[in-house]
């Protein structure tokens, strides 16, 4: 028989609800998946126990919410009562960095069942996925050499793709949850700022910190969306024909791995077949946009300032990848990093007005393959990789838009590509809907990607 | 017969609708008492244009709003179609500048009447009222010798006083309606920051700018709240039998002029014998906001971050008191800005908090007797003037409250006292409240300090 959590949300909740399996069943199942490194922190018992109650629940005829039972992963970013929290740091951080916020509050309440606290990039600031201070998390889709899991939420996707979670809370600030889930060929969404609270999250940038989940599947992260979401949306009818699909090819294609670009063309060219109209859009903001990026925006100041004011003792201990994007914040003045925030706010409206003309723009989630991690491990050689893994989606971050990815193919190097769906602000339900007809076209990550070998 | 201008809102309104007086009329009347220098800039034909369109909508049976027909000063902070805006600086500015915003665009689809663009401190930034560009608007309420109107909002409280308007568009960030309101004999709000929109108004400070009207009477306040704000909820119940008032004589009451604190002591005995319970209100936060006061707090910089990118060419020309208040802030540090801002939320908490134990914090609006310009024309003489005359209002606005000013009597130099209410954020209607039960004890400004000499 398959396993149980392989199902698709709906099918795991029904199952739990029908008495086909319990909470519990799903919990050591998960357990037992460990396997890839995914996580920094874990606890058998304490997971055991939230299965326990969660079937409790259920047997006093309890629903809680559709999350009720199903095993998640959290990023070691979150707050998460009874775990301990270091940011990706050596240290653990202060106790009141262990309270839950209202986003990981809301799947508590519903009795989901924590597997465990997932790796990231130390204090979140860097998008390849490695940590000095602890091993990386294995990328699943190259059994041959060890490359990059995409970070900062680098056990995110990893916990999914082995199975030891079927919902994986991660951080977005300039792509950490969609480069992830692109490399592991996972799904992810990076939410609006604001929608969602970063309450009860170590900051990276308060500017730009978003919450989101990764799922297996677009079908699942509109579960998680509306079982998370305080106020979620319907979702629109989307029929791929006619649909408007706007393409960049400035900044969003260039300087792309061999098999990324060719990758989404064939995603594209398979849509259009289906009626979908790609057409072309300008985004001239976009050269400034990067330039902003490159300069670390206002993100290298927020994270010093908080680094300094909050944790002062963590700083000299930093990674130093972490701490070279740092590099002189602390001497940025204030009328530049406030000149940065206008910037960014009115090329956001500029490109929330372009984006008006499209359903949804489509850009390679990533334009790098995931590099092997013997190619990044110098400052120098992890700086370019970084940088470039990035910029596809920190561009939308600083634009202050949405975007979700789905996996479309696999590159030149037999790994997952993301293609990324761009909206404006607060267009998530549009996305889920988007993604949704997509993914029925191209098929979920399963069928189009097969298995990894790992 | 009296001036029909001289009636409260509420009866000019009626008057408007019964016939009893046009808005021509009332204009006509404004614009002959414009007498003590409270205006940058007057347009009589565009105002009886104004007037006539009131009143051809009243003939055509149209009513707009509580406000149609009456005249009403604007400060020249706000853009106001067919207006130039020099924002107190010599020259004009860009012609971006001159759009109304929400909040003023909310009073002119209501068909009030545009008296005129009263003067401010260049671009807000000061508390007195001066402006060595121009005349200072004359302080009715000293015959002898010229004295301060009070600032920013220089003069606004000064046209209602002479009665060239009935409501006074004024802008608050520090203090700059509540002190020109106590120091003229006015009843002025300073909302919650983000309750009323600042766009169509020049910035000082993103941080802590809030519009607001002065009027002459709590009762007319309360009119313009209802007609201005986009969602008034009702007024709460209020007598003053019970009514808990909260006293914190540190800070509040330290430094002040002869007879200042005690017309603010006088008017609590007075509310203590018709009820009300005065109490002791502990505020440790108040020391650290003064000293982030003192430093600039985020207003400095933000000002010169506006003034090095949007109007460069205004800098070299700048009030010296103005400079000097910048100082240095072009070389603040971004982490230090962030540090004030994040200081300001935790301490404002604090205080929310601790104010949940009163109805309303009473304090002295303003700490100074209004100087007598002679004594304040060096920057040297300027400064402690300014920093005494903002420091009970500004530790408000750093603190995120909300506060309203009412008369409460005169000083020991024969000048208005102003009676500063204060409740946590978002609490202007229990302030209206309180306010008018306060007022209906001690008497409104004509009736407790009658009629000023001017």
């Amino acid at each position: 028989m398959a396993s149980p959590l392989s199902k698709p949300l709906a099918e795991l909740a029904a199952g739990l609800r029908a008495g086909a399996f319990t909470a519990a069943d799903l919990a050591e199942e998960a357990l037992a998946q460990q396997r890839l490194g995914a996580y920094h922190h874990v606890d058998p018992e304490r997971t055991r126990a939230g299965a326990r109650a969660a079937d409790a629940a259920f047997a006093a005829g309890r629903d809680l919410g559709p999350l009720q039972g199903l095993p998640l992963s959290v990023k070691d970013l979150y707050g998460v009562p009874g775990f301990p929290i270091h940011a990706g740091s050596p240290a653990r951080l202060p106790a009141r960095f262990e309270a839950a916020g209202p986003l990981l509050g809301r799947a508590l309440d519903q009795l989901a069942v924590v597997t465990g606290k997932t790796h990231t990039v130390e204090f979140a600031f860097g998008g390849v996925g490695t940590n000095p201070h602890y091993p990386t998390p294995r990328n699943p889709w190259d059994a041959d050499a060890p490359r990059a899991p995409g970070g900062s939420s680098a056990g995110a996707g990893v916990s999914l793709a082995e199975g030891s979670a079927v919902v994986a809370f991660g951080t977005d600030t300039a792509g950490s949850v969609r480069i992830p889930a692109a490399w592991t060929g996972q799904v992810g969404m990076k939410t609006t700022k604001g929608r969602w609270s970063t309450e009860g999250i170590v900051p990276l940038s308060t500017t730009l910190d978003t919450p989101g989940v990764l799922t297996r599947t677009v079908a699942d992260q509109i579960v998680a969306f509306r079982a998370l979401d305080p106020a979620p949306g319907p979702l629109p009818s989307v029929a791929l024909e006619g649909l408007r699909l706007g393409r960049c090819d400035a900044v969003f294609f260039e300087e792309c791995s061999p098999g990324v670009a060719e990758a989404v063309e064939e995603a594209l060219a398979e849509l259009a077949g289906a009626g979908a109209r790609v057409r072309p859009l300008e985004l001239p903001m976009l050269p400034e946009i990067v330039a902003l990026f490159g300069q670390g925006g206002p993100v290298s100041t927020e994270l010093y300032f908080f680094l300094r004011e909050e944790l002062p003792d963590w700083y000299a201990g930093l990674d130093p990848n972490v701490q070279a994007r740092i590099g002189d914040a602390g001497n940025l003045p204030a009328h530049e990093y406030l000149r940065r925030r206008a910037r960014m706010a009115a090329l956001g409206a500029e490109a929330a007005a372009a984006l008006e003309a499209v359903d949804v723009l489509v850009t390679p989630t990533v334009a790098n393959t995931p590099p092997r991690l013997d190619a990044i491990a110098t400052t120098e050689s992890y700086k370019p990789a970084n940088l470039l893994c990035l910029r596809n989606t920190c561009v939308v971050s600083y634009l202050g838009l949405c975007a979700l990815t789905l996996p479309c193919g696999r590159d030149a190097a037999g790994m997952p590509v993301g293609l990324q769906l761009v909206a404006g602000p607060h267009q998530e339900e549009r996305l889920l809907a988007v993604a949704r007809a997509i993914e029925a076209k191209l098929g979920s990550a399963a069928e189009r990607l097969g298995a990894p070998p790992l």
